[in-house]
């Protein structure tokens, strides 16, 4: 299943400004590859940023019709990088919590405000913010090797991503909580049941069936599908911005916790 | 599975105005047969009409308990009538778009506010507005002959029926989408795991099996049925309402588009 | 199946002021048990407040970390205790639905606002509001011998505990329709199926595999889980009470109602 890092397209601009992302602009297709497989591709700050503006650059680009965001090597993505929370001072927790908010509050809004078809390639395990986020998808393909899991109350947090309000819509309260708030991790399949995942692809033929799909989609006339999501968005749009908003503040409240604290240390010695 | 045109009751009053559907009410059921089988009964600026009517006429009748809708013939509806957009003088664009815009507004509002339960019955395949239309039903039946499609962005158009609502809370937008925006034509079994169907019953039982139901659900108490429907609907009311109105504006859009009348034209000249 | 009333734990305080529940509370877990196995836990005016109250009890108690209800004897519960409309003089019909609105309403709003973690446990059949209540909890674990029955229209009545505004969500209005209009019982299979229910067990694993499961959760950071429940019900929590307040008021009407008075009359005659 390990991907190469995208070659950037003959129309990618100037994609190469950004570090931890591969991206390539062509036929159509705006492809974000995340970029740090030795991270398992672990959401440090620099990628937050450059996500947000990639995502940016795609809605603006008048010849995107879609985006697609997928992980370079065998992980999509491994969740926020807990290396965020290193080397700290102790006088220094509550400033770096609400610089941490800020940046997911934004990084999230970027979602939120995409007017574009978004399509999740999920071409391996996905961890915390990487799973929430998908609610925000409009199709997500995913392999079979691909796992879901948000361990936010292993480690004393709380859900983001607008995952609070959009995953008990998606499968109930009941299926959402046991993932949200005492983390379970489920398969592919799982979360094609609880309507996180479109459609489960065999890991050998995931690469080659979603191309097919993706090029097919990116073929169709562009305004139509813009204007296709716009309802839909335009409907909750407010509501998605509230909830982003709550979660933030909860969890800027959280990473200034006891329990937070005790739950990432044990987490840095368990590893260590 | 071919069904003849429903005899009109006796207690049906003056049902036989209408041109485009045969009506019967009988027993508390107002049975609404979409009848122009030789065009699949495609719904023409007519039947949009006349069907919005029949509604009125059910809400309004002290006895009738529930309604239902079929389609006359294999299929039950194959949706708007591209007919509607024939015969338009280039400077009449506008004013058709618009004029097509109210008549849909109009419709889609008769689903809103219809105070019954309202059973679909779909006997074939169903298209476009016949299928979004059905997220506002109470329960629908399906003969497994059945199939689902909206092909609105192979035709330059948009989602109607308050789906880009409904359905991403039926079935998740993950699979929303692939029906909504990117024309994938789903099964009766996979129209009834995204919960826009009710129960799929084999072709030749399909009759009989819905008909002693509706016998059954005809006989409950009156007003308990609709006081049971009348919360859900009141919390909804709004926002439907909203969401209609937002995905009319967006289609009389479309319809004046350089895309939607591109892609129709292909699809006379394919037809042609 | 059949368990017997548990043991008030040694930190339970005062929980033995309740008549129609065994409650314990130990190691951060707060148990409330449906006391009245002779009556198949059916829920009489007493049983409504106690049950309130130990919710209130247990959400401001800081060393609970979690709720749990289940049922003792066979039936998780068969509802509304029809005995409750028993006896009233024919001149005493309002003020006993308003009185028993008011009741319902207060008990609705006890769920509601309830901010930790709420387990439901169905070890057996539940019938009526225990059905429309389990959408109101986090978690929902069944028995494969439970069933789920909501007879509303067949006692002349309508739903209550939000279950309006969310089996639509849970399920799509197609399927909750059948349930909450049709009085169409369910097994524990396609509770989870239609999401109400999270798992379901082999009878003979239920009481050792839950059991564990809620023992895990208990360990958990308390204020996380909390917190993680937070944004969820706070984005719903106006619209919750909205369509408790509108559901109590129908059904206020509904026991004033022929319809309803005769349905409950032929029920007692039934039963002789």
């Amino acid at each position: 299943g390990a991907e190469q890092p995208a070659e950037t397209g003959s129309q990618a601009g100037d994609s190469g400004k950004f570090e931890t992302l591969a991206v390539s602009n062509s036929d159509g297709v705006y492809k974000i590859m995340l970029n740090r497989p030795s991270k398992k591709n672990a959401i440090n700050y620099q990628m937050y940023e450059e996500w947000g503006q990639a995502l940016k650059e795609a809605a603006e680009d008048k010849n995107v019709v879609l985006a697609v965001v997928t992980g370079s090597g065998d992980y999509y993505c491994s969740g926020n990088d807990l290396g965020n929370f290193a080397n700290i001072p102790p006088d220094g927790v509550k400033a770096m919590a609400e610089e941490g908010g800020r940046i997911l509050e934004r990084f999230i809004s970027a979602f939120i405000e995409f007017p574009k078809p978004l399509i999740g390639l999920i071409n391996g395990p996905a961890v915390g913010v990487s799973v929430t986020t998908l609610g925000l998808f409009d199709v997500v393909y995913a392999t079979d090797r691909a796992t879901f899991q948000t361990p936010f109350s292993n480690l004393g947090q709380s859900p983001e991503g607008c995952s609070s309000y959009i995953f008990p819509k998606l499968m109930g309260a009941a299926k959402a909580s046991e993932i949200l708030l005492f983390n379970k991790k489920i398969t592919a399949v799982e979360a094609c049941e609880r309507n996180l995942v479109t459609e489960v692809f065999p890991d050998h033929a995931f690469k080659s069936e979603t191309e097919t799909r993706i090029q097919q989609y990116a073929k169709l006339p562009k305004m139509s599908l813009q204007m296709s999501k716009y309802p839909t968005r335009e409907m909750e749009r407010e509501m998605l911005h509230k909830v982003n908003k709550l979660e933030c503040k909860v969890l800027v409240e959280r990473w200034q916790s006891e329990e937070c604290f005790q739950a990432i240390m044990n987490f840095f010695s368990r590893k260590g």
